[in-house]
């Protein structure tokens, strides 16, 4: 019997893709569940008692939340990755390496096919096919949500038809969660001129006045909260506990996707946004000024190609590579104060800071060079201008 | 007898430096106050009143609110330029000119020399000095403070010695205030961990609760607030007013500055902010992928060498006009809601607005192309980073 | 009857299709040539012949090579637009332009349909596809080459079938030639290691020994050779006349299709080549530095988007507008030396060169400052590099 | 008695200093060159021979060919660097190179001060001052050419007044040789319109006719010539020897110096531009699209930043890194075919090409996808044009 893995989530339409594949493919289906970080025990195991009832020939949960932040998220950290300015690919990152361990898990599985549940007009069918056509270009992409273009009340029909009865209630908005950061989309967000509602974001405001926060980077990497060391990971889900509790991090992106179109979608992020803000003023202090420009553009670039699904264009690793090698002096402490809705940078400390008195403090004293070099360094960075200004007889007035 | 030009504000450093000039280097001295925006008219009427006092032969009081806003101010929302992705360039660009403005005064008024109050070890003394030096070769710069190095309590003594008595407070902070922002220096912003307190911000938060405001962009522009429409220079004015009461647009800048040491100064910017953020929404609407990129390399390039002083180089009337015709199509409403220390953008209205359901509702409904299509289309997008996979043998586990 | 408008060329792909979509499709076929400067008078009478005999019910011989000057190649020039350091684009913009003047005839001939002989497998076909769809998206595209992947033999029995008998003796290369340079492709040009012989460029060595040019631009156009004015398109047809006699301009271009694949192109450009050089020469002299560095990343980028059919993106007017702008002083001559095989650039004159005496001689005399000012210059110059050295304690040794 | 290194060639610059830094400075001068392959075994005795003769207290030459390869020439191939697209840096990097091994010595040797002789009117004292005032703060910089402005012959008044009574002939060039190319400076490159006539390059034609070479490049680096391995910095050298008898490789730079005048230089460096073009086609036909366009970003900002003397600035160590990573693919040969004073790109042979013809032939045969394919990814690739073209309502007429 022709073997398929279904990437699976639990909902309406990964599990009419689940029933679909066995009764009219002929399949033998293999579920997999990849988290990274949107799903807790509680709601894996009933994901995968759903998986067995609809008839998974096995299931499984794979946590690669470390793997993730490994290969992905701090990439994004060293990047200062905010596609758009505004959000940190909270979805299209964890998308990516879903669609990578579910490929090799076919491979390994020795299945002819694999499936996941996207429709023909987002960004995820996307990145999925592009990752599976490259890993394993012999094994056959099957696709039922796009190709038959049902609409959920057919899908909940096929199901009961099938005896499958849950009761699929329609969930207002889709969420999506992962380690960095929740997107909430629909109703609103399929509009230009509305924004999401309070009540839509996941986690409510739970705390009143503020809070300081103390954050210790390493090479780039947040290896403490207030002094308590921890692997990144766990910093970045603690961060997420004690910040979410302000409301903090929430906005709506604007993107162009991959096929053309705009979209719109909500999100909340609070450790993300924290993080990516705090590393990215303690390299104000460390870097110098053009480290700071090429680290944007290649951040920028990194983040729109992962965006788009190309993470494994070889540039991408070229880039990794240089993000890695800038920071070396990222190393210190952000003092952070949490407070409703918003958050204050309040400064650094860091061996590797720049801004030292010694040499002269800005617009006070100058201690490394006299007024002459001042004038002189002033009269010849203006050579250029000047010939440009009298050879062109350039008319001010 | 020679004449000179100082560019005066009425504080101490520029007291000392016409009382010097005329005692000291013996010419007569011509006062000017350039103001874009910082200066209501008391203010202006006492600074004249001083200027006299302390020996001008001349005082003149510049308004150059719509001149700087025509040639600097509405090219830095066109380009969306917040330096190091925070600091609206509010000092920065004023500066410029300020410079431009005395020297075109001083050629016209025939003096030898132009003098400024600029220290060695700031950015301004290199934005004064390039434009002069570019602008009129002939005029002479003499910058007293920055040759002197003297000491507050010098300068003071010097005065009185020359029966100048007023009682010059040492104010906390230095503060400069423009159209397109308000600086705020000293104490805090000279260390690296610290922050401005509350205080320390000119104005207060004096409202609770929230705010809708209506902004209209026609080609760029802000054209209307809440539907009433004005000029530009007047809508970012009442939009000041409006937003700075929610004690918006508070931030700290750090930068490299043009003597390559690191800078940081803390700055009120309700208003810039605001605009900035919407304008940008705006565009995220209206404009393709390829124009926001290229807007974004040109307008951080834009905003870098303006901060630099380097105005005159004739890559910036490039840029100019690069930006201005991206603008074609930035008109429409964006929607913005004010709340303590903080702003939502709620969305955008626009005739030019691309997020268009007739083609397919991002993540949704594709109805301009089918599941084949998407099919095609991901095949041959993928088919680079096939070759590249399959030539070279990559193995992805 | 349904009409059909054929981009038509006369040879056996495009003959093919105009009786195929006859006798298949049951169109009413009207034809059409559109010329960038390929070809002359008697290619073209010859071509309509063979477009009635072969039942065109109309025919046109378009002339656009102003317009394509106007709308393209001069901004080619402008930009110094050479794809991947070489290839001044000679087939990929005359592409576009006929894609552009085909479908508006078609929207003017009120056609139902428009078809093109391109293949699926290179660059082209999305040329014409793009600009097909979005100018006219109502009106159908139809492809008999790149659907029935006939063989050249299958063509030829087809129409022969059909009662046309010509001898379609088949060439080694496939050439295209326009204003902007002639593409050879084939033989050698399908494999990595082999480039074309000699014989296989339509214009040979004719000359020995040297020949000066003068070539003059005016705002960024070549508007003199030798003194001799005359519109810019005509200065290139002879220039290309003067200096193909030397078998100036060959080379072969290895580029990456818009189909992800590597393609490899032969090509002559004597003029383009020279032009660009010349211009780009100029620019050198008349420009500041970061007119250049910008001009350069636009310029590139103009080219890629042009090249890969992606013209009617509106960014493409913006860099039009940017590239126009830099011009204004990309005025005075430069003097070629042509030679067999390649060409020497002996100079410019111009009144806004930039090198200019008064203010120093590069290496030999500073006149515009001092011993002192160059120290003062360097020692700030360095600062950021020495602060970060000493700070990081680096160790050089 | 105060220690001085002097960087001396030998000229007659730098022996009026040696002499002068002893007579009028009372310093013991220990002189040093620095080779980078621009002197062979007689110019450096005769050299050192003449620094005795003048006094040095102690002459040291030290080869650094083989370090200068390894830390900058090859970054200069990976990165492909021309600068203006038509410099090989041949000076500039050299110059940086020497300065860092001067002021290491000058540190080593306990000196006080280090001199050279450069005029305060070009490039080298840019990159002399900025190495040595990084690497070694504390050490003196001494530049009598620069501080005294003497005329020639009153350099060699001074010296035969001191006994030295050499026969300084006057160069009609000013020529500097090294590995990386040998430039020539004077006379006709002090215009804008003369080019350098024959006779002043040092190689000149010796052969007709051609000749076929094959470069062998693993991971970037030239590692064989005509299937003879050798180290790098060897090959250069062979090929240098090769292909100069046919005058390759010689053209004028034209650039903006640090300093914001223009300069003109002219060189020749047959091997430099050799070797560049021919790993850059290789590089085409190994680097997927994106690694190039972002190989040429970091390439040309390595070569400006070189070229101004900022090699210490961590960003270069970044992009350094960055480039090679990207040469893992880069391994293969390139055939080359030298003709006087121009060459032939052959072609490549590469495991890695992914000109690669079981996916398709470029214009010929889509092996990978199918007619469909192809114009469901033109309809999606098109969407954002179609959509903007649509909503905004542009009239193509």
């Amino acid at each position: 019997m022709k073997k398929v893995v279904l990437a699976y989530s639990g909902g309406l339409d990964t599990s009419f893709c689940l029933k679909y594949l066995q009764n009219e493919k002929g399949y033998e289906v293999y579920t997999i569940l990849i988290n990274t970080g949107g799903f807790d025990k509680q709601e894996l195991a009933s994901i995968e008692k759903r998986a067995y009832e609809l008839g998974s020939k096995e299931h499984v949960n794979l946590d690669i939340i470390d793997l993730y932040y490994e290969k992905a998220v701090k990439y994004l950290i060293f990047g200062n990755v905010l596609k758009n300015n505004t959000y940190p690919l909270s979805v299209s990152a964890e998308r990516v390496f879903q669609a990578i361990e579910a490929i090799k898990y076919a491979k390994k599985a020795g299945a002819e096919a694999i499936a996941h549940g996207s429709t023909g007009a987002g960004n995820d069918q996307i990145r999925f096919d592009l990752i599976f056509q490259t890993i394993a270009p012999q094994i056959e992409i099957i696709t039922p949500i796009r190709d038959l273009k049902l609409s959920r009340q057919e899908e909940v029909d096929y199901l009961q038809k099938n005896g499958v009865d849950y009761s699929w209630e329609k969930a207002q908005y889709s969420i999506n969660k992962g380690i960095w950061g929740t997107s909430v989309g629909g109703k609103e967000t399929l509009t230009s001129n509305q924004t999401l509602p309070e009540s839509a974001y996941p986690s409510q405001l739970k705390k009143e006045g503020e809070e300081k926060v103390l954050l210790t980077f390493e090479k780039g990497e947040l290896v403490a909260i207030n002094r308590q060391t921890n692997k990144p990971s766990e910093n970045i889900i603690q961060l997420e506990k004690l910040a979410s509790a302000y409301a903090i991090g929430r906005d709506t992106h604007v993107g162009d996707t991959i096929i053309g179109i705009k979209g719109r979608v909500g999100f909340e992020a609070a450790a993300p946004i924290i993080i990516i803000k705090a590393h990215h003023l303690l390299e104000k202090h460390v870097l110098t000024k053009w480290q700071q420009y090429w680290k944007e553009q290649l951040g920028n670039w990194y983040g729109m190609l992962f965006h788009e699904g190309q993470y494994l264009d070889p540039v991408m690793r070229n880039i990794e590579t240089f993000l890695t090698d800038t920071q070396t002096t990222v190393s210190g402490n952000v003092i952070v104060r949490l407070k409703p809705y918003h958050f204050i940078l309040e400064g650094i400390e860091s061996p590797h800071d720049l801004m030292n008195s010694q040499f002269g403090q800005y617009g006070e004293m100058n201690n490394a060079w006299t007024s002459d070099d001042a004038k002189g360094f002033i009269k010849i960075l203006g050579n250029a201008q000047a010939i440009y200004s009298q050879v062109n007889n350039i008319n001010y007035d």
